[in-house]
């Protein structure tokens, strides 16, 4: 299990375009007319589905061998069996012969030293075509707006307990994102402000008026403008939340077993996320833990108790309370606390709480330590049937860096990397590889990015050595699957 | 009524004393016994009242007449009455020939232009004294730790819908927070760890030992080092909310109407709040605004519809929804959304949002522009019976300056205003006015920070014309009531 969602999403957007209604989708079968999934214990928001143009396939997982590796490392049945040995553990990157990754990506991997029987991390890298639906404005388009969107992607996902999941969201996610984008097409070529309502679908009589139900009018005669930007946003964080529900329906039928903390870049008319530049390192994604999320997840079970049955209490207590010490006082926090106080113990108070451990260990209800990713939605507590999904949040971080905002070099990079790589790594000495990397290669060569990937990927992983992976430094390097994206953010590619 | 709180508090924690459990308190009478006051329609915290030798006063308000000033501007009753004239609109200090303010602190305030009756903003600044209780801890403490706690306190409070809830707190608040603060007298005075555990007061039998109520075990066999620091914290913290509490329990019998913001500072060993530093600016607060806080309260709503009756929606749209766009696909945002996304109108979406408007006009239930504060209990939506407190917070931000960590100049200053302040001033401006107004008085000149703090008022107000209070650039000054506090961080005040 890693114990880190590391979640930047970014986009740049600008102006010009048209598109259609709910067409079917062709990846993700089933869209537009499918009933969405009602979230069964979870409480999460019904409307996001209602209205979002939902694309909610429900055949899109073939069931599948458990074992698989990005389609882009080309690897042959001999190579596949390599990249599973977690004796050598050999790195794996894309095939210098083949085809690059977009913007001259580097990427590179490498299984865990056995906690776990396959590698559970997956990766995914594209450039995505959205084709805009027919005018959803209502307004005939233009023909010269008729072209669709592109986007460039890239994913990484961190599977635990299981790599279901995350195989399901590198295959699916960024299709997701593009059904939600469709309808915005042609709103986000248009320079004018986005349409804070789309006509019905032509054709749908408009229902009667009831004006009764008007509540309280008063201050409120204006109206917000809403930014291109914050509708791409919008649509990811949606995008994130119906691939979450695909997953609750389809888990049965699939192998989709456990969940995954995914780390996702979107590259969208002009905006992305970023780590190293000029040497200076701009960090564009945080870790959301049992104690980052600490006060989300305790009013979720001051306000729900129903959530802890009667096994565990929303308090937080520096260590675990013993019954002996019933009557005495124990220093405790709340949901609405940031500092500690005492409270004299009571009977509940010897639950177990709902947040405890720390650092690494730290843990919501005794049993996860991420608390925000896709899947888990068969995850119980430890020999009780309390379910623990309704704690986890499927909706990510999305941060935007407008690249057009700065001239960048060939050496400016954003690396992405899953928990292997940053529980072993910090900021700074990524930075310093990144220099000592990329200064040995000529600017123009296209290869650095790999090399640099995969000494991240090495550096992190360590050699075998007094029986365990080390760091040249002798401490132990990372047992888990690492897996890295290099992406340039100027030169050698073009990103036309 | 105004639009901003600003709350900071800040304080410094070091070592070495001793006291008792549970006295009377003098000033807050009932303590210790005093049942704590079931919080009727909020969600919140039951246990922080339970466990944290709360103060809970019962008659602590004596009835008086709803208008009063800070007792340190010394008012006659003409001087009174002219503070109370909304034409004349005289900016009100402490008197050169009384008693300096703590640390030459200055002060000045002006009334409204006419919006209320009276002048709903209250100020109160003091030297607080903590006695410790008898040994908390249970170890007989030496005779040379028997010295209680100093700390220095400034605080703003801006009511609203009456000033009943301003002048509780101005008097009440730090009293809640000396008593808070009783029991951790001898703990941070004494440089080890504070112990996670307090025993029970001596004489009272341990319970029997209940140990089938122990919860799943596993990862959690480390215990977490609490800080002094976050001990104060969480001092501060239950201190606004007893302070709540009381408000709720007296509102009756006393003329607590309204509400009010607040913005503390606190001196305790060593740690401070701040603004202008070496001509740098450093916030020390934030608004908490329906805008700021639109994501806490739609989770509100989403999780306890019944808050939101029949009459409000949780779901944000950027206007008013209208019965004949029924069926048409709107703009919203949800609790979980930063960005906006397309949804289907449904009939509910009718309802009037929990969260509307924008800037100054921003709303909850379309009736209150402030998200955290003190009082408020009786508020309800205008023509309804739905209360409001529920979405309200109590709860303050605690931002910690350590005043040790920097050597200041007698021009480093902590400037606290209300809302008729930073309405129509920004802290460009303010550190401007701090640079002019120091530079024209020695440094060593106490009367520098009340000229300081009557410049800030007086900027803020602008002077009689057109038919208002105009700013030297023809713009309105501020009609609110204006309160300021200048702080000085070096000399000349010597802090011992």
């Amino acid at each position: 299990m890693l114990n880190r969602v590391r979640s930047a999403v970014a986009h740049l957007v600008s102006s010009g375009g048209a598109p259609p209604p709910r067409p079917k989708s062709p990846d993700l079968p089933n869209a537009a007319s499918a009933p969405p999934a009602a979230a069964p214990e979870a409480p999460r928001s019904p409307p996001a589905k209602a209205g979002s143009g939902s694309a909610t396939p429900a055949k899109a997982v073939e069931a599948r061998a458990s074992f698989s590796r990005p389609t882009f490392l080309q690897l042959s049945p001999g190579g596949l069996r390599r990249a599973d040995d977690h004796a050598g553990r050999a790195v794996q990157s894309p095939p210098d012969t083949g085809r690059r990754l977009p913007w001259s990506t580097g990427y590179a991997e490498v299984i865990n030293a056995g906690k776990s029987r396959h590698n559970e991390d997956q990766a995914c890298c594209e450039v995505v075509y959205v084709e805009g639906r027919r005018s959803v404005t209502g307004v005939p388009r233009e023909p010269s707006r008729g072209q669709g969107l592109c986007f460039y992607y890239w994913g990484l996902f961190d599977g635990h307990a299981g790599g279901g999941a995350a195989e399901m969201a590198s295959r699916l996610l960024h299709r997701h994102i593009r059904e939600q984008l469709k309808d915005l097409v042609e709103i986000l070529q248009d320079p004018s402000p986005p349409p804070l309502c789309l006509p019905t679908t032509p054709g749908t009589p408009d229902s009667s008026d009831p004006s009764h139900l008007l509540g309280p009018q008063s201050c409120w005669s204006s109206q917000k403008e809403v930014s291109h930007e914050s509708l791409v946003v919008g649509a990811v964080e949606n995008a994130f939340q119906l691939m979450d529900e695909q997953m609750a329906r389809e888990r049965r039928g699939h192998q989709v077993e456990g969940g995954c903390c995914a780390l996702v870049v979107i590259y969208l008319l002009g905006k992305v996320a970023i780590i190293v530049r000029n040497g200076e390192i701009i960090p564009m994604s945080r870790e959301f833990t049992p104690e980052t999320e600490r006060q989300r997840l305790q009013l979720l079970g001051f306000l729900k108790p129903e959530l802890l049955g009667s096994e565990f209490t929303h308090l937080e207590f520096p260590r675990r309370v013993l019954p002996k010490e019933l009557g005495q006082r124990m220093l405790y926090r709340d949901q609405n606390m940031t500092g500690w106080a005492y409270k004299k113990i009571e009977l509940e108070d010897l639950r177990f709480p709902l947040v405890c451990g720390e650092g690494k260990k730290a843990r919501v209800m005794a049993t996860i330590g991420v608390t925000r990713g896709l899947g888990d939605h068969s995850l119980k507590v430890c020999s009780s049937t309390l379910p623990i999904k309704p704690f986890l949040s499927c909706f990510p971080e999305v941060r935007v860096y407008d690249l057009t905002q700065y001239e960048h070099c060939p050496d400016d990079v954003l690396v992405l990397g899953t928990d292997g790589l940053w529980d072993v790594t910090t900021d700074c000495e990524v930075a310093a590889t990144v220099d000592r990397v990329l200064s040995a290669y000529e600017p123009n060569d296209h290869s650095r990015y790999t090399a640099l990937a995969q000494a991240l990927v090495l550096g992190a992983r360590g050699t075998p050595r007094d029986r365990g992976w080390r760091l040249p430094n002798n401490k132990l390097g990372s047992g888990d699957d690492i897996s890295v994206f290099v992406i340039p953010l100027g030169g050698p590619g073009s990103y036309s």
